[in-house]
């Protein structure tokens, strides 16, 4: 496990990140993973920000607004196909971490779980939990909500970035 | 002046930021200036995006809830004074770009003109603009609004990245 800068490693994570990564919530006693293939990263409140979008539609959903972190694992390795998996199925119906064989770490600093397997993960705390206003939203983007499931916004604090094996 | 790849460009961007960049919005006729210290980088709605933070009592507030696109210089040399000026005196009291010597210059794509200096120049287009909603935000981050005059997200397409020298 090697320690990274979050800033460093930018390029390769928003390159990533449009193939695929793990977003992972631990609620309670239990814990979801979903693929996600939009976030922004930089900085804001003073602190190192990590921010993913999750439609009120989705089973992360429900544990995300319970959640105080999440973590986000970004594959270094081919993961296609388990990411293909995570991001069309729900976690109402299956076991994600079963059918595609993913194993959980625990994380260093936050309740939320890392997928195990090599890549860069962030640990987030989070900060903010927004909705988003789909009266300001830009025309051509509302094609992507026909059912009106709009995303909600969540701002999480960076609080370990580092490479897995 | 050279085009650059967005992602290539985050480390040195972000870091950049923290020591403050130019936020310059085009409304109707008129053109205003603010300092940023914060933002995000990365890929949402099938874009690359660029999110800026705007508090409701900012001058900058009544120019971008009009505007339909916004520029983000961030300079490549030393602008301290103008930053810091820029970021403390308001537009409604004093003309920051005679007061700083700054110039602005036409942006390739947008009507919110870019600052004539040596920068990697963001040109957005707003996707969204959103208010965040202070009922999930972290404690510690409640006390950067002692006036409630809490900050609304504005996230842009960004439809040019370059260099200028």
């Amino acid at each position: 496990m090697k320690k990274v800068d979050y800033m460093a490693v930018a390029e390769k994570v928003i390159a990533q990140l449009k193939e695929g990564a793990f977003l992972t919530v631990k609620a309670g006693e239990a814990t979801n993973t979903m693929t996600i293939g939009w976030a922004l990263l930089g900085y804001a409140w003073q602190k190192p920000v990590l921010m993913v979008l999750v439609r009120t539609s989705r089973h992360t959903y429900g544990f995300i607004e319970k959640a105080v972190d999440f973590t986000v694992t970004v594959p270094t390795t081919d993961m296609r196909d388990a990411l293909m998996f995570c991001g069309t199925k729900s976690g109402r119906n299956v076991d994600k971490y079963k059918a595609c064989n993913l194993e959980l770490a625990k994380a260093k600093k936050v309740m939320s779980p890392i997928i195990k397997t090599p890549a860069i993960c962030f640990e987030c705390k989070i900060l903010l939990k927004t909705p988003m206003d789909p009266k300001c939203l830009d025309k051509e983007c509302q094609g992507l909500y026909p059912a009106k499931d709009y995303h909600t916004l969540y701002f999480g604090e960076i609080v370990e970035c580092y490479e897995t094996e």
